[in-house]
This record gives structure tokens, sequence and C-alpha cells, in this order.
């Protein structure tokens, strides 16, 4: 077997055979196939694609490269959610403790941000004293006291998953659906959660841009998790503008605590919901009730423990940028557009996110919403508020809002899309 | 300008600009643009094409990247050549001193073989004491001297090439029209040549396995040269079969001194006029007459010189292989097939050539024929015999052959194609 010949099979066109694929992902993992050679590999795979039986593979030879979790001696059915990234997407945060209140375990082994989407880890180190490195019997500990941990991933899960998407990061490969696919699906499998509840996003603020790519990679990711026994069911929702009304760190913890307090934007609310009942539904408690547990305290009380549990003070205040700034409307109407990534990129340029990897984060930074699309608007009237503590990054901002606000005439009709626009399962 | 924004636009079937073609050689060139990022670039531009204003920029680029030389003071014409590779291709030893003997003057920079395709450097190495590596000043000084020189390319020459062409050897990236023309021209052009002829080889035994692929690379080729100011033609010729009766080092060097001494094989001969004629032409020598110099020993004077001015004795015993193994026909019949492929495969496995750049190669290993297609031969007359130091390797040859050899019954018909196929200016 060697390197060149299973490239030269890809490129070509052609099928990647079982031991083509078992090969190359174990030595590359052992460093015996070069990053130069892999990442021609995955432009070959970008570019020419793989078949159902190959991702599947593909994701097998990632999940052997390393350890697998159980969680069999769990008294709880386990129950996982996974999004593939918007603006403003804080859903993990009030959904975990929210399922862990109806009865299910929740082990949600989360990232950091990279580019315009927020990573959740990052939101969490906002909190003063959260640690998001736990070890397996640390994790193992919150799941069982609190039923629900929200940590970064060990570095035992998928290692070949993990040098691939560092490779895919830096050589232009992160947009190819076997790879988005088999990446996702490593890592969820060998965590050994039963059930999993996939978020796709749709739209200018995600991945995917159009629905049809949305789909492929939703159902691609259905199979992977059925024919691993892994409970899956995807849901494809609306990412053109952002969630809820804050994009950031700090901002979006406590637009969560607001919807674990019974509060919170709608749209946020009814996503949070949508997600929990599915898990649920996939975990076999079908007679759960997500909206009594966020009426009744019961979810946030499990959110108080599980940031207690990892060092957090669920009490301690936010921290706060030092400098802010107002973008007002330029015209009365109505907001009939407010594009996501317009505004994902605008926290990012704020502080909220990194370019690299090893950048640091700012806690306050991000982008704050007075007005979501269909409200009417006052010329000169607050649409956002920036915050940063590094005020020289206001003028990058506002140019990445640059045509992401659209006002139209007042009295133009607006019909805003629905939260979910379709379940694969 | 950053080098994912430049793989994405290849990737996504964009044009590259300008600019980015300079940034991204240069920043390669300097280990900036790291290898991992070259190679899924180089894999988009084999699968997504480049057009010619993008390739004759990258050229430009690669060139930039070194030194040039500048052949001027010589009180000749200079006029090269380049073969894209094929098995028994020895062309370039006869061709040299030949040319000279006829007024231009030829400076053959030239590589080392790699694959099934020998190397003239490997070949012209087996002479006891002819070195290889001169400085530019000794090149300078054989040049003037004999008229002709066959030596390694020094460092300085288009060193972004050199980096590209290591990398794309190791990724499954060579195949690509774009990436060879580029690489082939931006060597020559920086080389300061004032006319090259180009031998592009079509079939089972060269790069381009079709006609309309080396049509396509020639005509690029020529379309480089020209717009950088070197009268460049190529001749689009047939590489199915082995040229001549030997594939292997020593062995080639002996048929090359046949030719120069009036005889040799007639298809060697042929090729070697064919080309010599086209390089006088393109260096302006229109009265010259190559068949003359064969005949009358002023090429061989000329070969002799060439070789002593670089260490070599012209008189010395050249090396022969310690061991041999006699294929020999396994029906009566017409031979009407000999693969050039297979032969090279062969001559490579017997020691001739190398796997890897670091690998020595045998001076005397390689395959003899003592049949070429078209005639008629009996069962068990010898057909080849193999040549190697090693004996163990002579399975692996045989096995190189199989399906290699065809002989039809007596009687078949057979017509030989051209040696020269079309000649593209």
């Amino acid at each position: 077997m060697d390197v060149i010949s299973v490239i030269r099979t890809k490129r070509d066109h052609g099928r990647l055979t079982d031991e083509q694929i078992d090969w190359v992902i174990d030595a590359y993992t052992r460093g015996e196939v070069a990053d130069e050679q892999m990442s021609a590999l995955a432009m070959a795979i970008l570019l020419n694609g793989m078949d159902r039986a190959e991702i599947a593979r593909w994701t097998a030879a990632m999940i052997a490269s390393g350890e697998r979790m159980d969680f069999a001696s769990l008294p709880r059915p386990t129950a996982d959610k996974h999004s593939t990234g918007g603006v403003g997407d804080k859903i993990t945060l009030p959904l975990a403790p929210l399922v862990a209140a109806c009865g299910a375990a929740v082990p949600q082994l989360s990232g950091r941000g990279l580019g315009h989407t927020g990573g959740t880890l990052d939101k969490l180190e906002s909190i003063p004293g959260w640690r998001a490195l736990l070890s397996n019997d640390e994790m193992m500990g919150v799941l069982r006291d609190v039923g629900a941990v929200i940590c970064a991933a060990g570095d035992g899960l998928a290692p070949a998953d993990k040098k691939l998407y560092a490779l895919r990061d830096v050589t232009g490969t992160v947009e190819a659906i076997p790879l988005i696919a088999s990446s996702i699906m490593s890592k969820k499998i060998a965590e050994g959660t039963g059930s999993l509840v996939l978020d796709v996003k749709v739209g200018s603020g995600a991945f995917m841009k159009n629905l049809d790519d949305a789909r492929e990679l939703a159902s691609t990711m259905v199979g992977l998790g059925t024919d691993h026994g892994v409970r899956t069911v995807a849901l494809l929702t609306g990412m053109s503008t952002p969630l809820g009304l804050t994009a950031g760190n700090a901002l979006e913890v406590r637009e969560s605590v607001e919807v674990l307090a019974g509060g919170g934007p709608a749209d946020v609310v009814e996503l949070t919901l949508a997600l929990a009942r599915e898990m649920l539904d996939a975990a076999g408690l079908k007679d759960a009730d997500p909206e009594k547990a966020l009426r009744d305290g019961s979810a946030m009380d499990h959110w108080r423990r599980m940031i207690a549990a990892q060092g957090g003070d669920p009490d301690a205040a936010l921290p706060v940028a030092r400098e802010r700034h107002v973008v007002t409307a330029s015209a009365t109407g109505v907001l009939t557009g407010l594009d996501a990534y317009a505004v994902g990129v605008a926290a990012w340029r704020l502080g909220a996110g990194r370019a690299r990897k090893e950048d640091p984060v700012q806690a306050g930074a991000g982008v704050e919403l007075h007005a979501k699309p269909g409200e009417q608007v006052t010329a000169g009237q607050p649409l956002m508020t920036l915050h940063t503590d590094t005020p020289e990054r206001f003028a990058y901002a506002i140019e990445a809002l640059d045509g992401g606000v659209t006002i139209e005439a007042p009295g133009t009709s607006f019909e805003a899309d629905p939260i979910v626009l379709e379940r694969i399962a």
C-alpha cells in the first residue's frame, strides 16, 4: 500500500477501497503519511467526492484511531446534540441542563470557535472560574451527579480527526461534505452517546449556504449514526439571521440564563424546545415536558449545578466590554434583512472570535441586537450595540456590517422563515 | 494576501490573479506557504486547470524566483532540447555533440531519472570519471571550448520549481499539464537558451498517454517559450515501444556511441537527425548538414571532447552487469507489440532506475532488445537480455514484462507508427 496510489485513485475519480481507507487513516495518524500528502488527498476528496460506503469506512477508520467511551454504567439514557455552527448559536447552554432536568444524561463534548462562528467552550469560559478541561473520570462524575456536562473532548477520541481537522483548516479543504460528516460523526460515535440530534444550519451565517447541501450533509450524518447504532435525527434550521439578540461570549451566556429563567428571545426558546423534544424522544423519554422544566426552575437548577461542578460561579457578574458603539437605523421603514454572516464577522472582529487556534478571545466582546427582521424601525434609532475592549476594532466591525442591514419602505410586508426548515431521520 | 483565499479561488473553479500567483510562488519559495498548503493548491490546479494566461504568469513567477543565465557572450547561437521522458530515450547523448559539430552551442541542463523513465545524467555517469556537477563558470568553459555541455542544473535556476517538483512527486500531482509545462519551461527560459526544441513523447512509456494531451502540453510550452523570446518548436514523437535496442545506463551510452560512429538503430538515428535539424533551424543555421557530421566523424569528435572536458574517459570500458537472463519468444509469428512501459519498468526493477531520489542506480543494469515490432520471430529465439548486478531482481523484471510482448500468427501484417507524429510551432 502506498499513499500516492491512494491519492491517484481519488484524483482520477475512483472509489477508495476499505483497505486503502483503513491504511491511509492509520498511516496518517502514525505520521507515515505526511501532511502534504493528506492535504492533496483531502482536496481530491473535496473536488471528486466520496460515496456513502467510502464515507462510512472513513468514519469507522477515524473512530478506530483512538479510544471509545462508554456510558452504559449510567442509570439514565444518553442524548447528545451537535450544531454545525452559526451566529448567536448559544443553544447548547440552555439545552444541556434542560434535557438533563427532563431525565436524560447529556455528555456534551464541545469545541472552540474558529472564524465567524462562536464556540460553546469560549462562551462558558466567560463565567468566572469555569473549567472546560476535565479528565474522563471528572466528566463521568459531573454527568452522574448533574445529568449534563459541557467540556472539551479529550485527546484520546478520534485522534485522526483531530489531526485532519487542523490540516483542513489551513489548506482550504474544510468545505467538503464527506469530510465534515465523518469529522463530526467520528467524534460523536467514539464519545459513546446512545442518541444524537444534529442541528444542521442553513444560510449565510452557516457553513452550508443552501438547503440542498445541508440536506445532503444531514442525511449523510444520520446514516452514519444509524449504522453505528446511535439513534440519530437531524433538524435543518435557518441561519440567515442571527439566533436571538446576542453574538459574543458573555453576551450569549446572559441570554441563555434569561431562557433558563423562563424568558429570552422567542427564536432561541423555540429552537431550544424543538431540539430538547427531539433529544428526549430519541432517548426514549417520550413523556418528558421540557416547557414545564423551563417554567418550574428545574432547568435553571441543573444549569447552576452544572456550572458549579466545573468550578464556575453561577452568581458571579459576567465580564463586560470596556467600550461600546451604537449603530443606528439609516432610514425609517421595515427591517427586512439582518445578515447572519455580517453580524458574525463583526462580532469576530470585535474580539469575540479568533483567527488562529492559539489566539485569545475577549469575554465581553460582541454584538447586541436591538431589532430583528420584521420590526418597524425609525431613522436614528439604535439597531445594535457593538462591544469590545479594543475600540480600534470598531471601524473593522462596522465595515463588516456594510450591506448586512436591509431596511425597506414602511408598510413592506415581511414573512420570517420558520426556525426549523426540515427534519431528517 | 492569504494562502487559503488563493487555494479557495482555484478550488472553486476561479482564475488566479497575477498578484495571487506572484505572491504564492514567492511565499512558497520563502517557506511562508507550507508544503501542505501548496500540495492542496497543486491538486486543485490538477483537477480544475489553469488558463494560458495563468500558466504564463505562474511560469514567469517561477523564473523570477531565481537567477537567469545569459549566453549572449558566446560566439555561436544557442539551441537546447528537452524531452518529456521515455524508455530507451538516449537521444540527448548523440544529439548534443552532433548539433555542436554543426555550429550551434548546446547548453543541455539535464536531470536524473525517477520511476520507469531514465535520466540523462545517470546514463553519462556510467562513463568512468565523468562529472555531472559543474559550476556556472565550468559550464560556460565547456560550452565555449566544445560547443556542447550536458550537466546538472544549478540550484540557482528556478528554485520555486525545484521545491514544487519534489512536492508534486510525493503528492500525486505530477500529471497536471499546467504544472508540467511551467516546470519545464521555467527552467529552460531561466537557463537562457535562444532556441528550444521540445520532444513531447506520446504513448504507454510516456507521461502523456494520448495525442490530445501531448498536443495540449506541446502547444502550451511552445506558447510559453515564444512569449519569453525563445524560438520554440515541439515534435510529438511515439513512445509506445522503446527507442532503439537498449534501456539502461551504460547500455544506452554504448548505443549512442554506435550512432555517433555512423551506425546504431534506425529509429534512434532518425529521431536524432529530426531533432538536430529542428535545433539547427531554430538557431538560424539553415545550411548545416547533420547527416554529414555523423558520417565524417565530426560529431564523434565533439562527443569525445565533451566527455573528456567533464573528466570522463571516452575510451574507457563501460561497466557491464554481473548477471544476465535471456527472455525467449513464446511462439512463432510476427512480433507486433513490445510495450515501452513494460520494458521501462523491467529496466527500472533490474536496477537502472530509482524509486526515491536518494537511491543509487546500477550502471550496467537494463534491458537489451534483440527484436523490434514488425520482425518475424521463432518460438525459443532470444527476444531480450536482462542485465543486473542483483539477480534476485530477475523475477520482478519478468513480472513487469508480463503482457508487454505480443506475438501474432505468422503472416500478420504490421505497420509501424512513424517516429515523428506531429510538429507544433
